[in-house]
């Protein structure tokens, strides 16, 4: 008697349909980890509908009470740029901003998924484009606020749409390049595996670990090298490193990233030293940055250079005293998935797990120690950064070394070519 | 010299999209009639996307200052009633529900698309669908009430959607059925005429002429003759006609349903007498009643017949007291469009203004003097029905002599041969 094999079934058997439920399964179970019996509100753009569904299904299985979609319609937002009254670029629906947090604030946990056309508004009124930015941050700060502070379980994951994947690839036809965006999509969120859940625990874990080495460590700063770089990044007084997914307030683990590969922690913004150049372009307000070299004396910037974009560059770290410092470090391997593609993928939520990478700007309070409780006065003091901007641009690559610097100068490696000791 | 002509171009000479659009100018323009400034809420399904865009543009073109569209999946509905856990069936989004009451308090007004599928539950478990409806009205109470009592404006126009074409056009391939479908809409919602707006204004004006004339002759009864009907049916005391556009409670003259043609009043629930044959079809809950033959005595039914769906008939006039004695009498003309164009539409906004009508069950109690200020009591005194239902049914044709009979008994021709005299 021979014992019956069952035939496996690899990702790549898969059809594009089972391929988008395992990445809505993904969403739903390891993203937002969804309750039996919670409420779920998700936001995305008319071109997410197929995707969307999916979700909607998982969501439900895994016994979702309600699920609410918002569709955002690029053609809607345009036709407000073109048609509508000046005061309208003020005007918020507050009673909609006002429901949002009352959602959440009821025990709804939050889905926004990413893709829309990134380049929408390139076109537009700078001044309106950013009165409508302003108006909405502040009618939504209420809800921002449960999320940022994870009070609610919440997750942010791609799907694919024809203005992004035509950005990404711009030389094929569009069915195709949607079609390889997907694909990009599927690898950088790790669903490709025999069992993506376990995967994601697994991955999981690993960044725990190295966070909680990290914190353990106590560096004074980081030493990074490689070609065109060698910088000295000073860490806050109480940095404290984070990363990968957490319990938050409602005590539901989840992972707000799908994907996130980086563990990230405050510089202080007053001992960064060295010059460091940019492993990738960096894509802000549909200029494309390249080659940025910058050098810093003290935690500021005294020379910026790029070989296309510079002036846009140097209007960025004008903004303010603190977007001429940093704000965040990270530190990622260079064997993540997304580095490992190759892709530049015009959108934070990939772009910043593809390599390690530092961000003028505002620090996040809550990567120093009790960090939520002090005033801003108390975070500076520390080290931790002030700005209305926080912009990451990717330093690693396979050529990068890192040390961890203690307070008596011995320094620890921590990656070699990009990948950890 | 000669003087230059300008070549007209009649509606049949627009594309497709121009079609739309003046479709979507008629809804902001007549049927709400947007103040500048003003909030727009839409709510649509998926199938509607194309129309939302033109009316979404012609929204800010008239002022709005921002329009929030929020889309039904049919699909996401299936999945909820497959796949959701019990609990599901009575819960609400709350948050949203009071957030749509809180949008109309603060200024909004509101457009409702409709023209989703039909029979979308036909073959879900009748209790959840009941369970759904029953835990959404009574959370949209509060915003419904700012609607039903014209607090703000408002107004319903349809859009073609393949399932509803089907419905309407079942021997035509989705395509050709959904541009029939489309083509019956324009002509419906009275937008083909070389100025609409125009031709709205006229057409509420003939409807405010007809419902003063009516409410100046204080009518005892109406008296129907047709084939298969003679039927009087008396009027509530105090009973007043009601048609058309109105002012809304924030001052602004809207017209709540596109298309609108009839002439609508309070009958006396005890005081309906013959027998009255309808003159389409009726479909009810999924059910198709076919030749409903019906004799009333002292305002009851005692007798009901029809050749197809007679079991659900007996069942629907079953339901409690109320459903089997009369809520509304209604007189449309022959002539109207929607009546001209033969069609079933599947839907009351045009079904109801396709025949003159009365509808089983529940009374207007705006369609009483003072009505909204009365109690239940005094309203069925003055012979106002009560009833869980209200379903309406066609008796009208071209064929329909309508007189009004005064308290003396003497008569007075409305209608002969399905026009009004
Ligand atoms: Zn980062
Ligand atoms: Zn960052
Ligand atoms: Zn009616
Ligand atoms: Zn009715």
């Amino acid at each position: 008697m021979a014992a019956i094999a069952e035939a496996t079934r690899t990702f790549a058997d898969l059809t594009f349909e089972e391929k988008l439920d395992r990445m809505a399964l993904v969403a739903v179970k390891v993203g937002l980890n969804l309750r039996e019996g919670q409420e779920l509100l998700i936001t995305a753009s008319l071109d997410h509908v197929a995707f969307v569904r999916r979700v909607v299904e998982q969501a439900y299985k895994a016994g979702a009470s309600i699920v609410t979609v918002m569709y955002a319609d690029d053609d809607a937002t345009l036709s407000r740029y073109k048609y509508a009254p000046d005061a309208s670029f003020d005007a918020v629906p507050k009673w909609l901003t006002e429901g949002i947090a009352e959602a959440y604030r009821s025990g709804a946990a939050r889905m926004g998924i990413t893709g829309a056309n990134p380049s929408l508004l390139k076109d537009q009124d700078p001044t309106k484009v950013s009165r409508v930015n302003v108006a909405m941050s502040r009618a939504s700060k209420p809800a921002m606020e449960l999320v940022t502070r994870h009070t609610i379980n919440w997750t942010i994951v791609a799907a694919a749409t024809p203005a992004w994947a035509k950005l990404m690839f711009p030389n094929v036809p569009e069915n195709e390049a949607v079609a390889r965006q997907w694909d990009a999509i599927f690898h950088a969120s790790r669903i490709t595996g025999a069992d993506p859940v376990q995967d994601w625990k697994d991955h999981g874990a690993n960044i725990a670990r190295r966070v909680a080495i990290l914190n353990d460590k106590r560096f004074h700063s980081l030493h990074f090298r490689g070609p065109g770089t060698d910088l000295v990044v000073g860490l806050a007084d109480d940095h404290l490193w984070a990363g990968g997914g957490g319990v938050c307030g409602n005590g539901i683990f989840c992972n707000a990233n799908i994907p996130t590969e980086e563990c990230f922690t405050t510089p202080h913004k007053d001992r960064v030293n060295g010059t460091v150049t940019a492993s990738k372009p960096l894509s802000h307000q549909g200029t494309l940055i390249e080659n940025i070299s910058v050098r810093f004396e003290n935690g500021k910037i005294v020379e910026a250079n790029a070989t296309a974009g510079e002036e846009a560059l140097r209007k960025l770290i004008k903004v303010d005293e603190g977007a001429s410092h940093l704000g965040e470090v990270a530190l990622v391997p260079h064997g993540s998935p997304i580095a490992q593609s190759g892709l530049l993928y015009w959108n934070t939520l990939f772009d910043e797990n593809a390599a390690s990478h530092i961000a003028l700007g505002q620090a996040y309070a809550t990567c120093i120690k009790d960090g939520e409780t002090l005033d801003e006065e108390t975070l500076n003091a520390k080290g931790a950064n002030t700005s209305l901007i926080h912009v990451d641009w990717m330093i690693g690559s396979g050529e990068m070394n890192v040390d961890g610097v203690h307070a008596d100068g011995t320094e620890e490696p921590l990656m070699r070519s990009g990948e950890w000791v």
